[in-house]
């Protein structure tokens, strides 16, 4: 007979941040009855992922194990947490829980994708429970940059679990919940068997600071500009857009939110009561009557996405409203490695209009939702857990936590997507691998990273497009010449003829020569045709393009 | 009569950082002589040049006065200011002068391309100069992050120009000229019409550090490190390189180049005797025989450079040499903005094997080669200009610059590539504008970036790719059924049928119904089958593809 064991699985969000998606399990091997935190997405890039909507991890694993699903608990409601939630709970069929405001905006996203929305349940926070076949499970209120944040209190028969989700330890967040020392003491009090636990800002060496720190210069800034202002943050950041909000107030100047996700997040907070007291707004169009130097626009787009309310300002006019010389830009936001080139995009189109952009300056105009080095270390020493599983970061940022908690005697294990931990013994034991994959939201369709979709179209971007025509008789015999249609090439190359009449004599040539045994053979004169394109496209070009070739047979 | 006429044009470099190409003219206007100053690359991105090699000027109004070219001068070797020689110079036929260092590495380049290298001369320090037309022009030695740097005393009838170049006020710069304060004060002696500056660093606050401010740091680094070392910073900085090798050498280790430009930069610093001393370096093959511990590695691609040797190490096996738990890799370098991807692909892998990544932390490991704020107004009121203006920088950079010469009393203008800004009068003042433009090298041809070629590419690796086929018989009758090759989408759309079936199923009803006269009219066919397979293809998986139409016409 096997011993039940306590199993932690990240299939996404350990080895990269972003699409955030980890599986608890309890059970006799093989038969765990399981409860997944998170459903979150990760976004696309040009470099590996080009016209792809959203990124998740692929969860072929789950769907098989669908029956041994007990739940679905969102930590909150940052796309990386939930955004996957429309796309991916067809596969899973389990119940999501969720605090108010994160159940809030889930809903929205089931409803708009014509999902039912009755498979959300709304929970309290801790002490309030949800019994999850083995697990019970709590909702433990912790600060981060967004509101109602929450850690997991995840009881099993093999001990407590504390998953902090995304943190920061800051005690004056604005909105929301303060953190509350007394409570996370509490929780550890009984013990903790494994702490399961953030570890983006691993590198960052000083204490993390907290949203109050930056009101006042908000103020200061806010309180001296001329001209239009305007700021972008996260839109799912309500203290900070609470913060800027009032302080324009103060100034005198009436609020307007631009962008879909801005108002978005600010009526879901305020119908969820996360918000009270926030200033009235008017709508873009109202704005035409205030005087520039009474208005305030909190936009989308702090990292730099072209289509956001930032970049469209950044470009011109927009909703009716303009930033010219003599307005102010600011940034209250740090900008995601990656995100550099668009953000700097926007900086210099308003440098090429006379804005005056601000940046977050060092920090004074903005603070990280993570916990630091120093509080992550804190949060050790709070919980006392028997081991340590870094999860949300990069594999350097697992790595050096790991390394922080092995420093302070705590058993650590660094386990990426994929990787399935044993958490029932004295150490954190890696048990199995699962190969973690992808799944791309292309268009309407989910595909599968490896599919060749997504490559075949990195290789066009990079080598352009080619596609042979040739019409094979009724005989076996090449009607006419093979013609070419290209994309994404020069017209011209080396011999300055045209490129397309330099592969269609090339392929005509070859035609002319071809035996019957080739022509009969699709494959084989598909094979020939593509190389002698892709050598005739060399020699005049330099480069050897994608190659698709059409031969239609005209049948008898 | 109109009289005489100073100008200065910028076509590259002027409002980005990269592909630097500055044009200067005398004489009356329309008939000013010119020279060139650097003919640079810059290097192209997924985001906005999939597959193209290198990117530089648009150098079509220079062509086009190309009899009123008298020379070309280059101020320092970096590739965004002499990558462009073997490309651009063709439609330049001028002399081109540089410093033996610059010119060595030039005339490599132009014998690469199998072109004549006496056209390059090497010319000497100020005092000597070159006399081009109505310019006279001087190299003067500067500090910055490669050997024989040089700014350009261009003296003109209208007075004299100081074109800065690249540079930063380093008075111990570890190999190369020093910052000559005495020099420079005597080229200002004079008086000073225009200061023409590199702009780079204006927003960086603090005064600049010195090349020797971190050579105990890296001695110490070096000393403390156990197992194998690498270190990757710019192959052009050859005094990093050389303290790295020097400091490895007196911990014991013995030195491998890895990596073709830093072989080649190190020979040209050897052979033209700016570099002396450098340790003996050892042939990949050759260090097999080294204990690991006594081996370090100089490796290149410190911006995360996919095939260069850094990128090649963090994946595995390279050249025999292989880099494992225990050893450590250091980024003698700077990330520049963009590059943060492959930079942090290349930890990541790292820390899966292992390896202690150790980065510029906060600038223990790197300096800057470039002018910060402080130095910048230094050399402001160094050379008390008549006027400034800002060269070599995004548009903020070149604005932040601008703000800070006028603060300080001089007339200053932002000018980006295409404006033409007359130095002849009081304070610069733009007077014409040229459309600047930009030239791809694209495998082995030389492309518009407006001609649409990389704009289809961009397209198809965003939308994916239809080619539509129909064949047109004698009698202009569709000949079987359309049919459909697709690359880069998705196999299975919303109705579970192959999108193959359902394009040519949409696309053969409509053939089913076309009257006469579309399928006679090639263009209104093509625009119907584009059309219809967008269409159909939007209704089936989300997304509107690229759509190319070969229509085969069988002739009677």
């Amino acid at each position: 007979m096997t011993a039940e064991r306590l199993i932690y699985l990240p299939l996404g969000g350990a080895g990269e941040v972003g699409m955030n998606l980890y599986v608890y399990g309890y059970g006799k091997k093989g038969r765990e009855r399981l409860i997944v935190v998170d459903l979150g997405v990760t976004f696309p890039d040009m470099d590996s992922s080009p016209g792809v909507d959203l990124i998740m991890a692929d969860i072929k694993w789950l769907a098989q194990r669908a029956d041994r699903i007990e739940a679905v608990f969102i930590t909150h409601a940052h796309e990386d947490h939930i955004g996957a939630l429309p796309l991916l709970l067809p596969q899973i069929e389990a119940p999501v829980y969720a605090r108010r405001f994160t159940g809030h905006l889930g809903a929205l996203k089931l409803s708009e994708a014509g999902l039912a929305t009755d498979v959300l349940k709304i929970t309290e926070a801790w002490p309030e429970t949800v019994t999850a076949g083995p697990f019970k499970v709590g909702f433990l209120p912790i600060s981060h940059s967004i509101p109602e944040s929450a850690g997991l209190v995840i009881d099993t028969p093999a001990g407590r679990i504390v998953h902090t989700g995304d943190f920061k330890i800051d005690r004056t967040p604005g909105v929301g919940e303060a953190f509350d020392d007394d409570l996370w003491a509490s929780i550890a009090a009984p013990g903790v068997r494994a702490l399961v636990c953030d570890s983006t800002n691993v590198f960052q060496p000083a204490a993390g600071r907290s949203e109050a720190d930056i009101a006042d210069n908000l103020e200061r800034l806010i309180a001296g500009a001329s001209g239009m202002l305007a700021a972008t943050t996260f839109a799912s950041n309500v203290a900070r857009l609470k913060t800027l909000a009032e302080a324009g107030k103060r100034a005198g100047r009436e609020i307007v939110l631009l962008g879909r996700a801005m108002r978005r997040m600010v009526d879901a907070a305020t119908e969820t009561g996360v918000l009270t007291d926030f200033p009235r707004v008017l709508q873009p169009e109202e704005a035409a009557d205030v005087p520039r130097d009474h208005l305030m626009l909190l936009t989308t787009g702090s990292q730099g996405e072209r289509r956001a309310a930032s970049a469209a300002l950044s470009r011109g006019k927009y909703l009716g409203l303009e930033l010219k010389e003599g307005d102010t830009f600011l940034f209250s936001s740090k900008t995601i490695p990656g995100n550099e080139r668009g953000v700097l995009r926007i900086m210099n189109n308003f440098s090429e209009r006379g804005v005056e952009v601000v940046d977050d300056n060092g920090g004074a105009y903005h603070v990280s939702g993570h916990a630091n080095r120093p509080d992550l270390a804190f949060m050790h020493r709070l919980m006392k857990p028997k081991m340590l599983v870094p999860m949300h970061g990069e594999h350097r940022m697992l790595r050096e936590h790991a390394n922080l908690g092995e420093e302070a005697g705590i058993p650590s294990v660094i386990a990426t997507n994929g990787m399935m931990v044993d958490l029932s013994g004295d150490r954190p034991e890696i048990v199995e691998r699962i190969d973690p994959g992808r799944t791309y939201l292309d268009g309407s369709v989910l595909i599968g990273a490896m599919d060749g979709v997504v490559r075949d179209r990195i290789r066009m971007a990079l080598n352009g497009h080619v596609v042979v025509t040739v019409i094979i008789d009724e005989s076996d015999e090449v009607l006419g010449d093979a013609w070419c249609d290209t994309m994404g090439l020069p017209e011209l190359g080396r011999s300055n003829a045209p490129l397309l009449d330099v592969l269609e004599e090339d392929l005509s040539q070859f035609l002319g020569r071809a035996d019957a045994k080739t022509l009969r053979n699709d494959d084989k004169l598909e094979d020939n045709l593509r190389r002698i394109a892709r050598q005739s496209a060399a020699n005049e070009i330099g480069k050897k393009p994608e190659v698709s070739v059409v031969i239609s047979r005209l049948s008898a």
